[in-house]
């Protein structure tokens, strides 16, 4: 079962004014930045004690991300639950609870969104990754 | 500093559909239930290792969550970050990064609100509460 949020993920616009900001509110530098080409999103990440507070710019037209940013603008994005199982977490809940297939996202996380058609307007995922303090 | 999040509250326009496919997500019973009446809002929380996932439905028109939902539709609300001393985060932040007063909020939890125009559309709040595990 889902034992904690694993990230959260805030879409922006402009990443390093978004980090200027996170850096004050959180009171600590940001922890690593990465890009993640197969999503065109730049990303700044805060490692916030058992889940991580992710910064997302789109960096390239037509991709979810930035869909999402011009359908809602700035602000919440998804939230994803940690979980031991990918594959135990699709057999519980059954296909039809997903939306597309599962995909790679930072370090060694493997991610399977939920379809939002049934969380009530929030984009939610489950993530897989290696070791608990990813 | 803000070392958790603390809660993350979803406002819903039926608490108890809501309810039922969070059970099914989350793989566990709801944690508990509230009315918060100074914020006219209607409660089911579900303990998430060190966060609380928090439904808010609100049942009183002309609230603050209220006027949310009507703006925004169902969805994220806010994020809300575990601190050991509100009045030193505001201190660290200054006055001006805050949007109104400190208030009660469900448990012993004393919240204050950041400036939704400093933290990029979304909600961003402090939590000062008497145990890690609430």
């Amino acid at each position: 079962m889902p034992d904690r949020i694993h990230h959260i993920n805030f879409i922006v616009r402009d990443l390093e004014q978004a980090v200027k900001v996170w850096e004050r509110v959180l009171d600590m530098p940001v922890t690593s930045r990465d890009h993640l080409d197969a999503r065109g999103v730049a990303i700044a990440r805060f490692e916030l004690g058992s889940a991580w507070l992710v910064l997302v710019q789109p960096v390239q037209a037509g991709t979810a991300p930035a869909r999402y940013l011009d359908k809602h603008g700035e602000g919440f994005f998804l939230i994803s639950f940690g979980v031991d199982s990918l594959d135990a977490a699709i057999d519980r809940l059954g296909e039809d609870w997903f939306d597309g297939p599962a995909r790679d996202g930072l370090d060694d996380w493997r991610i399977r969104d939920l379809d939002i058609g049934r969380t009530f307007g929030a984009l939610v995922q489950f993530t897989e990754s290696g070791t608990r303090g990813d």
